[in-house]
Parts: structure tokens; C-alpha cells; sequence
């Protein structure tokens, strides 16, 4: 495999692979470095509605696949492999991964954010035994069995309505009195008889055996400490941007997020962010799919001069 | 029909439509006021191959109406007249359209953009007698006749390909001497026979009887004057803002764009732009529609507060 590039983009979520699309129809020499499945985070998504131009929806997995055929066929070069660390400086940029090192004279930065911990006791020691952070990975796990949903944005309602296929109840805990999430989805939820809410709490604590078997519980208002008894705990609070490995390489926000401009430009000229990466991204395919747009376009600009 | 929405939607193209999904979904009372067909300037594409998720492509007139069809599937509203002014100061927004006016707490201007015009004598005069601003639209008409088309970007070749189906020969006059288009692009319009290129060449007249015969040409670098006989011209040298009806209403750029942050707000509070529209557009539908998504969430939260 060669080890130089005109353009080389980090993740093949919407936002890395409709960069990719761009770059590859442009003629441009482009490799795309993707961890783990193309689609990024939606790639979990049972059904995607919002994505414009289709009317039935589709899978986050379908969109992934689609968008990743598209841009192979104008010649999109891909590599499964971890980006391990970047140097921007100079003319050639260096992004170094699991699978070597890559030049190139422009870099996209397109590997998304990763959902948040809550950083409680039982967290870590139980994820993979009752603690989830994806819902249409491991629902099925809990056929017949009570599980609760924490968070109430977009992303925990949609967690929620899908565990309901399988789990007997789904318990959405909350740490606010109301939900954050878009009123058609909340609506869902709330005319949802599997679904059952918990208001201004907290969990102190995930306890099991082998397996989660109980939350200690803690309602904001009163102080009042209760328990719960539940198979699994499905973590929906959030996203972090996946910038550790551009700490002290680029400028971030107070969030680790990427400082661009309008046209996806960074603080160094050939370096480029586009999605959810990004400060003030939408944290959707579409935008971050147009965000993709906007910075290969760009990033063929800078190479022309 | 009622006269107040929450949301009122100017233009039914990429942009305008996924806003109107994005507001409807969120259970915006919203109304879409669109002169025309929906889809906007991509409606005349026969064929869009750089819309994410379409690996085959698919016309511009199905995007548009896939796209029109998922919105209202949320419950968005649409109108068609053409608007003729606006009242932006205050809490409730008038549009004023020639179907009467509209109220609402938020706006969002997503007219797009307009066909550039040349400029020159009998540009207007023989307009749809072989002057055309849309090769979709009008090809057909010039079976086995020589035509031109004039520009040198992605719409110009697009048009220029696009014409080689009916067209004895296609002429692309260009008054720079390469093209601006996407390389991928420019090299199938090379590689086509029916295609020749006059470089650094303008039209000075477009001259005829009843229907167009003859261009008066000259070239820039010599100053040397030729004729050209054909039977259309086929205009192609970019877009204008659709912001006739803006004029001494918001801030406009130096081309008549609409000035907008990343949020997609423009200076009055409660009244976005999105996609050909405002400065820096990426002037891709896919662009469009990221601007709609972003300019529909800012609005739902602006309605929030």
C-alpha cells in the first residue's frame, strides 16, 4: 500500500465519506482511515428518517453502506486502521496509524464523537454485562427483562423506543423534570405503554453479580434514595468529540471539539474538521454530510494553488 | 387558508425542504411558500451523482420530490405564489406573497439562486427562440443542430453533456482558457467527440431572424473577430442570489448573497438563511440541505425561548 496522498480524511461517518465522495469525483488522490464500520455513529440507528430524499427512512447501517459504495465507485481508497497521532506542520502532513504512517497535503478530520460515561461506581466493571451504550447492538439481550434508558435527548428516546421490542419495561431516567429531545420523538415516547419515566434523578450507583441487577437511585428535589431492580442500563447522556489524539495539535474548544471557520477551515491551512468533530457541529448526517461537502471542496481549492 | 404559522419557509429547494422536514418533524407549525416547481435550480439536473446515499444517481426532478414528500409526510405545509416582501422587524414576521400575507415568529430564506445572464445584444431578444438558460429543459428542440453553451463550470459542461444526446455538435465557448469545472467532469466533456472547446473567447452578439442563426465572436489574447453559425446558445456562467425582494430589508454581501454565521442566522433575530442564498454557500444541494437542517434547529430553539 502507498504511503502518500493529496488528501487524506480521518473517519468514514457521513461527514468523512461525503468528504471522500467529493474529493474522489474531484480526481483527487484520497485515502479514507476508518476504526470500525463505515457510518460512524448513525451506524447504529435502527431507522433514520431525517436524512432528506428518503421518504420510508433507512438503517444508519444502509446509509453507512451506500454512502461508502458511492465514493468507492469515483475511487475513494479506504483502510481499516486507529490514527494514533498527527503531524500537521510543514507542507506534507503525517498521520500516523495501527497500520503505518500517511502523507498527504491535506488532512479532513472527520472522526466524529463518542458518547459520554456517567461516571459512576459499576459503570465501567459492568459495560458488557448489563451496561450499554447502543441499543440496537445489544437490546436483544434482554428479552422479557427491565432495563433503563438514561438521558433525554434525541438520542435516549430513540433508545428507549427501540428497547421496547425487546425489554418487558424500559425505564427512562432523567435528570432534569422534562426532555430535551425533538417533540415528535418525545411524543412517541411518552404515548408508549412499555415506557415509564423517571423524573430529576440520578443514578449513584449500578450494583450486580455476574450481571447489573440494581440501580440505587437518588431523586434530585427530595434527596430521597431508592433502588431499582433492572437487567441492563443503557447509557444515552451525550457525545465527546474524538479528539484525544489532537491534543496540543490543534486548537479545541472547552468541549475538545475543533475550532473551524465556515469552510471547515482549522487554524493551519490544509487541515480541515467536518462534523461532529467540529464546534458548533448540527450532530446529524445531513450537516455533517454537507459539512464533508464543504471541506473536500475546499481542501481541492487549497491544493490547485 | 390560515395566515399564521410559527415557521414560514421561503423557497422549495434543498435548502427550504429539509428545513420544512427538519421543522416538521419537530411539530413546527410550518409553511413552505415556493413560486415553482420544488426541488429548485436541481430540478433541472438530469442526472446528480454527488447527492450522499445515491450510489446510481438520480435526477434532480426525483430529488426534489422525494424530498417534498418526506417533509410533508411530518405534516409540512406548502403554498404556491411568489413573494413579493417582507417585514422582518418586530415579533411576528409578515410575508407578503401574491397569494396575501403571512405571519411568523421565525423565518427562513431559502429562495436560492438565479441564472447569470450575459449581457450582451440579443441575449434577450431571442430568449426561447435558441437562447436558453436550461438544457433539461430545452435540448430537445435542437435534434441535429449545432449549439453552444457558455461557461467553463460544472453547469456549463453539465449542460454541454447533457446536449451531446440531441445536438449535432456542442460548441463550449469559454472566455478563460481552462476550465473551472470538477476535474471528473471537465475530462468526460474532453473525452467526448461531439465536444469541441473555443478558449478565451467571448460573444459580443447573438444575431438571427425569427430563431438564432449566427454568434459574433472575438477572441480575447488576439482581438480577432469571427462568426459562428448555430442554431441555440445555452447560457451557463453561474447563479445570482434571489434577493430582489431583500433590497434595504437584511445585509447583503457585494453579490446580493444574504450574510449568515455558522448558525445560519442572518442579523434580525428570528430570520435565517440557507443554501444558494447566503455567502459561502457551497452551492451543492447537499450543502442546501445541511444549511435547511442547521437553519431548522436554530429556529426551533429561537421559537423555544
Amino acid at each position: 500500500m502507498k504511503s502518500e496522498y493529496q488528501v487524506i480524511i480521518i473517519g468514514g461517518g457521513p461527514a468523512g465519506l461525503t468528504a471522500g465522495l467529493y474529493a474522489a469525483r474531484d480526481r483527487l488522490d484520497t485515502l479514507l482511515v476508518e476504526r470500525g464500520i463505515f457510518g460512524g455513529q448513525i451506524a447504529t440507528a435502527e431507522l433514520v428518517e431525517n436524512f432528506p430524499c428518503f421518504p420510508d427512512g433507512l438503517s444508519g447501517m444502509e446509509l453507512g453502506e451506500r454512502l461508502h459504495q458511492q465514493a468507492s465507485k469515483f475511487g475513494l481508497k479506504t483502510l481499516t486502521a486507529d490514527v494514533t497521532g498527527l503531524e500537521l506542520q510543514g507542507k506534507q502532513k503525517v498521520v500516523k496509524t495501527s497500520e503505518g504512517d500517511f502523507r498527504a497535503e491535506a488532512v479532513i478530520i472527520a472522526s466524529g464523537a463518542e458518547r459520554r460515561k456517567l461516571g459512576i461506581p459499576g459503570e465501567k466493571e459492568f459495560t458488557g454485562k448489563g451496561v450499554s451504550y447502543c441499543a440496537t447492538c445489544d437490546g436483544c439481550f434482554f428479552q422479557d427483562k427491565p432495563v433503563v434508558v438514561v438521558g433525554g435527548g434525541n438520542a435516549a428516546i430513540s433508545e428507549a423506543l427501540h428497547l421496547t421490542k425487546f425489554a418487558s419495561k424500559v425505564t427512562l431516567i432523567h435528570r432534569r423534570d422534562q426532555l430535551r429531545a425533538t417533540r415528535v420523538v418525545a411524543e412517541q415516547a411518552q404515548a408508549e405503554p412499555k415506557i415509564e419515566f423517571l423524573w430529576s434523578t440520578v443514578i449513584d450507583e449500578i450494583a450486580g453479580d455476574d450481571f447489573v441487577r440494581e440501580l440505587k437511585l437518588h431523586h434530585l428535589p427530595t434527596g430521597r434514595k431508592s433502588a431499582l431492580e433492572v437487567a441492563g442500563v443503557f447509557v444515552a447522556v451525550g457525545l465527546d468529540p474524538n479528539t484525544g489524539y489532537l491534543k496540543g495539535v490543534l486548537p479545541l474548544d472547552e468541549n475538545g471539539a475543533i475550532i473551524t471557520n465556515e469552510k471547515m477551515e482549522t487554524a493551519i491551512p490544509g487541515v480541515y474538521a467536518a462534523g461532529d468533530i467540529r464546534r458548533y457541529s448540527g450532530m446529524q448526517a445531513i450537516t455533517a454530510a454537507g459539512d464533508g461537502a464543504t471541506a473536500a471542496m475546499n481542501a481541492g481549492k487549497y491544493l490547485a494553488h
